[in-house]
């Protein structure tokens, strides 16, 4: 048994960014949850909070968003228009030890009846600012 | 002369990633370069060179491209749609001494008659591997 925890032990030092990766990951989507939760119930605040001070946003369909501000600004309108937001991280790759990039794919639906539903795939770059994971870039765009 | 030299270095070694953050910008805005010059004389070969072995390019109306030899046909089959591509770098941002991201904007025209211009706007996630700089993850959508 403790040759067994030793070996694994070693073997994680060995490897040293799997159980990082495997944590930010875990990370990543607690934070993905909070943003569809928030997003959801039409709370732009709590989605814009999510979101380094200068993020940038870059919806398909409009202009390059910059800044928390303008982010809310811009969620709190599409969250008029959509909503039961869906996030599935498909892949986290780390990028040193204060940031990261997230690939995943998006399912939304339109609050207009019939109510249709919009799915893509999206990247994110995020960075730990303050000791926190923040979306610093958001981009996302449609298959179809 | 020699005071105002003496500060000069001074002041860069307090900034610290200011030249760096220019000399990386300078290598991405080369490397686009690079990168229209190959897509519009059709050397998809070229482009695909340019990404990492293991990149991810996420184009609008397209499911996910994964790996450089997927990555050189989709951009062999847009080449024979679109030409003219031109890369506007907006903003570069650091991510460690091996990682960056950019933000620009793209215009390309279809080789339809008449000619239709497209423009959008593009994140690229930049790596450093075998100290080059490679497209990693690459992301874009139009305005309209």
């Amino acid at each position: 048994m403790r040759r067994l925890r030793t070996a694994f032990i070693a073997g994680c030092l060995a490897l040293g960014a799997v159980p990082a990766l495997a944590q930010d990951k875990a990370t990543i989507e607690r934070l993905n949850d909070a943003w569809t939760a928030a997003f959801n119930k039409g709370d732009a605040a709590a989605v814009a909070a999510l979101y380094t001070e200068d993020a940038h946003v870059l919806p398909p369909g409009a202009d390059m968003v910059k800044g928390r501000s303008a982010i809310e600004a811009f969620w709190r309108q599409a969250a008029q228009r959509m909503g039961e937001a869906k996030l599935t991280t498909l892949d986290v790759q780390p990028l040193g030890p204060r940031a990261a990039r997230e690939i995943g794919t998006v399912t939304l639906k339109t609050k207009s009846q019939p109510p249709q539903e919009i799915s893509g795939k999206y990247a994110v770059v995020w960075r730990k600012v303050g000791g926190k994971w923040k979306l610093a870039t958001d981009i996302w765009n449609t298959n179809k």
